[in-house]
């Protein structure tokens, strides 16, 4: 958790953006408490003939595609927060694209059906889990 | 919302194929009253050795994973429909293939977690969708 | 149903590895009753340069992700225990590489948003899924 898959067109990301926006993304969970490496972003190179938005092939587009394991949001109004802390991630890495349709939506899944390196991750808040954040790597508790 | 993503064993699809299929996808979601735009396809092509149908490599096979957002199906009657409505658009691109597996399933997730170009979409049936989708733009609202 | 997607990084599977791993997940759901083509498994294999993990370009990772859609965990107790099951499946082709990250998460989705070959699948233990079991392929009931 989290695991953030971009689809692309080709030219949107420089190697190099990509990094900076993977390590953006994590920075952000980092900083509310999670294990830095509870974050996996996956880029999928997409090319215009394979992506279509409205039934037409996209010259440029970027679809994003979160699965949130860990924490949930209890109502709408912390999902509409999640959503908008969201779009403070990726807008500065879109916005000054010209033309670009990008889009991003968020699913959340059941906790008790995941686990990292074969362990069952620590509940949300326990000292286990501060334990991970600090080692940046599973361990048996 | 919605997106299709269509995961496909070579010589399924010819290119002229997949620009119908998703122009077909796009006109069942205009004609229902989305804006085109909100409708995305992708097309990944899998090789044999890669896909695996009952644990053999498949030489023709297609899995479609479709992420509905804007609207959600109340009760399982609609849920049904959904799904007739699904194979209408599909079948009567694969039927004619022998031998192929084809196979889709919907998920539904929060369109309080959902942004296209960094905008929040506007409410299922609103004015502003109608704006949306006549422009078959974003636009602020 | 199920469908296992398997990202992973380069030399992790070979294509011996792949075939192995793809049988081994059929067997386990035809073990508990389910129709062996039911289970789809596709291998994407993603460059480190396309995959990170805690914001880092990762040389050996793999992340599955799960859609359960014939069958549902009704409580907390079964959901741990099927990520046992699937710790069980998964760990032997995976424990012995050192340093890999390796993680799964499991989506349930609605069985009534599901068709194979433009059919409906039977319900959960019926004569019906039975036969579908039996013959490995599906027919009109």
């Amino acid at each position: 958790m989290p695991l953030w898959t971009i689809h692309h067109t080709p030219a949107v990301f420089t190697a190099d953006d990509k990094h900076q926006l993977a390590a953006r993304i994590a920075d952000h969970y980092e900083k509310v408490g999670l294990p830095r490496f509870y974050v996996v972003t996956l880029f999928q190179e997409t090319r215009p003939e394979d992506c279509y938005v409205g039934g037409e092939p996209t010259r440029a587009g970027v679809r994003v595609v979160i699965d949130h394991i860990a924490r949930h949001n209890p109502d709408q109004e912390s999902r509409r927060r999640t959503a908008q802390w969201i779009k403070g991630i990726l807008g500065p890495h879109l916005e000054q694209h010209t033309g670009l349709h990008w889009e991003f939506h968020v699913d959340e899944t059941s906790a008790d059906l995941w686990m990292i390196n074969g362990i069952v991750p620590p509940p949300g808040g326990s000292e286990a889990e501060r334990t991970w954040a600090r080692e940046n790597a599973t361990s048996v508790y």
